[in-house]
């Protein structure tokens, strides 16, 4: 069980260290697919409450010395616990500080997915690669999302997923492709994030991380498709709200006529 | 005058120590309640800030070392000045931390109001009762919400609500049953904590903070039922909307017709 | 270039260091308006990434000790590239802390807009006319708006906005007012923060800022009073989202014809 009805079914307690910025939508839209979400960021707290949560999201939007700490106590708790963590590197590759945090916690974490775009994600391709910083004169070549992801999979052992117009995820050999979703969720913040925080949502109630990666791409694209042609036209501050209207009406039927979902293998 | 129009004719100032997550649903729901909310959370800030106001709300949703000793400061200030102090133990009892800092406020700051679920409130009581940490094997019977609630109030001289299914509001003696709501208010993040932040706005202009709370929860499930009926179908996007337009709309006339508020004694 | 349309074209990336209470609202309103919000606050990180930025926008409303020293950083850093710099001192006036939290950024910044209320420029007039803390002993002579404003402007080197029923910019013997807008914009929180970031806009594909600052008050004013119109009447939650939608809305025509913008000399 890796799709809506597992989520909605186990309601999956998904503890979320993200940022300040878009974290309200974040809680909202794991409400929304039927998980639940309790925010808690210190150190003092973070253990006890991984400890009770079904999946552990990571994002590190608005880091600073406090909170990645609190990332990392989590991250090697859940890890303990056999509790799946969800990295999301927001910024990865764009300042030393977000580049040498993700290398921290990518080198003390065990990840069961990481998301990003092609730009965080080949960020850490570069580094899993042996070199220091964003390779910033990566050519197109360097840059197919195929290649990219499965190469973090492979030096991470993690599902990669790498959201664009198209996205990607890759993990031991099979290749996920999700063409749904449409550019103006980029007019809204956080989009990117409440996708990480309903990653979470899946993969806390699945047993197969992969296709719960997939699939809950393929939901939250639908989401914002169908939100697209309801309220678009009325402008973002509309459409933002008519996508947690839509992630909260999303069922396993929406996700396969409009998920836009093909697996592969490489 | 302990109703909606001495909200908006005094226009309260509520200053809020309160959780990153639901920090701006509360800011609107104050504003649309009549009152203005203020938020500081820094020790160099919070006792010139609740120097000013009408009341002060606590909510520990998110809370860290250097929050928590802002809390303390500003809720003594808050004491010394006769300014109502409102409380939101938010997970009090889900973890070791929630739990000690909920001791700790309760012992050095007198709170007007605290407000919780049944678990968060069933910690305190037990705390009070003079066991350590939450007590999971409470039967139904010991988690009778009144019994709970009055017994709370005793050990703290607070008003004590207990918010639910059916809601329960105890103090010296004095108990009201509040039926309005629906359960799909928890499909939204934060309906609590802007309840406590309408409680906050209710209190900064009352002369009965009994009555005051309440009345506040009457209003606020009022409000719940009403944007469900006109925006639960559309979904949770637009049911969190539709919560701070009714709230907006909110008169005494629809708290008496909607809020479903009986008063008792024990 | 100052207008909308350099906004959409030139596309700044905006950083951000704001309060966590509109954080999302003022992101949702920078991409409303065609640029692009980057919030990042620790010190470790904002000098990075304002070096990549065509703007910098710091706003108190939640600040504290670490955000400060980033404040600063970041300030000091945008000047030695020419980055313009918008400050919103909120509340300054209103504590000790805030106070002299906006002189010390006064004093080690170069701001190229500030945007506050009467009250907070008002201190901050006090202030660079000699005396200490906010003098609330202010005849309504002294609290003229172009006055302060312009006096303000003098003694900074930058350009100042007073919003409220009428908005006032002054910079080197030019004025503008701008009177679109409505009293009930006061009724969602972060009106003013939004302002900020929208400013922040502007000023990031300007080459005047007097002209940026004043169209980003008249469109912000222009989007206030359509949003109302169209959707005051649901309560103050459709409002705040008809708000966004009518920022992402907004083109210079739009500006021309409802901004009820003024230009001057004193």
């Amino acid at each position: 069980m890796n799709d809506v009805s597992a989520v909605r079914e186990k309601c999956p307690l998904v503890h979320c260290i993200t940022n300040y910025v878009t974290v309200n939508d974040v809680a909202n839209a794991i409400l929304a697919i039927g998980a639940s979400p309790i925010m808690s960021d210190d150190i003092n707290d973070v253990e006890d409450i991984v400890s009770i949560s079904q999946a552990l999201v990571i994002n590190i939007g608005t880091l600073n010395e406090r909170t990645v700490a609190s990332m990392i106590a989590a991250g090697k708790k859940a890890d303990e616990l056999g509790i799946p963590v969800v990295l999301d590197p927001v910024g990865a590759g764009a300042s030393r500080y977000r580049s040498s945090v993700t290398d921290r916690l990518l080198s003390e974490v065990e990840f069961a997915v990481i998301r990003g775009n092609l730009s965080e994600i080949s960020y850490i391709a570069g580094n899993g690669g042996g070199t220091k910083g964003v390779d910033s004169s990566l050519t197109e070549k360097d840059a197919d999302p195929v290649k990219i992801a499965s190469s973090v999979s492979q030096s991470t052992g993690a599902v990669v997923a790498i959201t664009g117009k198209v996205d990607t995820v890759c993990y031991a050999g099979r290749i996920a492709r999700i063409s749904s979703g449409c550019a103006e969720m980029g007019l809204i913040t956080g989009t990117g994030c409440m996708l990480s925080g309903v990653i979470g949502a899946f993969a806390g109630a699945a047993d197969d991380y992969f296709k719960a990666t997939a699939t809950a791409i393929a939901a939250m694209g639908a989401a914002g498709e169908i939100a697209f042609e309801k309220a678009g036209a009325r402008g973002t501050g509309s459409f933002h709200i008519a996508l947690i209207d839509e992630l909260s009406h999303m069922i396993d039927e929406t996700v396969a006529v409009r998920g836009k979902l093909e697996y592969a293998e490489y």
